[in-house]
């Protein structure tokens, strides 16, 4: 089966690049956020680590995606890394590929309409849910257990 | 199979008793509870009904059982109902049996240790979980979804 | 001067019965509550409790008014006893004698409009505020700090 | 009398350069904080708006300053204005003088530990505290007012 593009530029928190084709077998949860993002800061990434700290990481692994679509020149790479050391994120996080426009490659490809986009990808490969803004943990839990689930093709 | 016993002096909030058998096929979540402890008003009650606010009804039920070990002539089911009035408590809930000593009966019959405690009973009426003091949402939301999925016996 | 009219059915948390004369030279901060009130538990008697924290005992007092207007046979006295119990109210607190109709004789006497209402009496016993629902902490500090710089007459 | 130093480099959210004596007969709310620090993020800056939101400003001003101390390169000017844009910072922002070494000019003058710190300015432009980390709204405010009563020299 085709994977979802993933364009990214480079990582954060990882020893080496790595491919939507590492996560299969395991549901994938991508935080898509921006460093000066207020949703965020205060919700969404808390909420990454929580799912991070919650499920047994050969089960779900937890990743971070970073895709910048305005204010483009205030949060380069080296800012993220700032960023990501004062706010103690430890998963791994991908650098989005600049576009053509003010969106970036994966965020496009993905039809993302902003951030906080918590994106749930199935053991499969397949982008499964596109949770923008702010989703419960209650149900998000659930939905991630109800993915694991899911038989094998 | 058999049920585990539960002791119930009257009920609030439903127009008949019902029995644990009434709630067979689905999961349950019993929050135990008594209306004058912090942590049941602060987190466990809150918690209860957003199970109820996720979960279809037809697949998670959620009732409360007011258990009452301490301060007994402060918490009658007159001053239940004023307190379920106030906070808004929706779904069913049974006043447990007061019990020879301290303790009510099905607080004793269930081993429970205090307030408050979430008990989750599987869609076969045994009791699978019991959660004493905080439980996280997220982790909660992926036990109650792991339950809905397993094969009926 | 005319205090305003104080009427106490009994106190808790206080050896023996107070006037407020006996705040007389110190400004008083009296939370009017209900123990069966979701917002006097989740904000006015925290607020209460921070107010005593925040000032000198010497300069500023803070005592409780228990003002049932509802619910009267849920909330007596003996269940107000269990309620301070566990919710760690340290300061005193008077019970509001009952009125000829459902409001107690000083909730009426002083024209509040329910709880919590925070009540604010300065250094020569005269109703200064009364604030009903929710004040922020800053802006009653402030207010607070206002009232202890006031001439003494 | 002499001023504290106030070395400036830039300022937003202003028309023109303001100093201290812009200030004098105003209580002063200095809050000096860095964009990529959390507890400046999640606390300090939402409380320097409370501050701004409850006191007239005839008689309290409210400013940030934005003194970087570690991770110099993630944190330009540039990357401020898109920060305080996304946050929604109102109050007039100076940007610290990049000092010799790490501390910037005005947080070294000012012998401050870190950020985010609050900084207290009379009406007659004298520091009056410095509060390091968190201070409580309630305890806050009463100091401000505390200010506010001083006479005039």
């Amino acid at each position: 089966m085709d994977e979802p593009p993933f364009h990214v530029a480079e990582w954060l928190n990882t020893d080496r690049p790595l491919t939507l084709t590492d996560f299969r077998g395991r549901v994938l949860a991508v935080e898509v956020f921006q460093m000066l993002c207020p949703g965020c800061v205060s919700h969404g990434l808390p909420q990454a680590a929580r799912i991070a700290a919650t499920f047994a990481p050969d089960r779900v692994a937890v990743i971070g995606l970073h895709s910048v679509f305005e204010h483009h020149a205030a949060m380069p790479p080296l800012a993220l890394r700032a960023f990501c050391h004062e706010y103690r994120i430890r998963f791994p996080v991908a650098v989005d590929q600049p576009g053509n426009g003010p969106l970036p490659r994966t965020m496009e490809a993905w039809s993302l309409e902003g951030t906080p986009t918590l994106v749930l990808i199935d053991r499969q490969g397949r982008i499964r849910a596109r949770h923008f803004g702010q989703v419960p943990d209650m149900a998000l839990g659930a939905q991630i257990m109800d993915l694991l689930h899911e038989k094998d093709a």
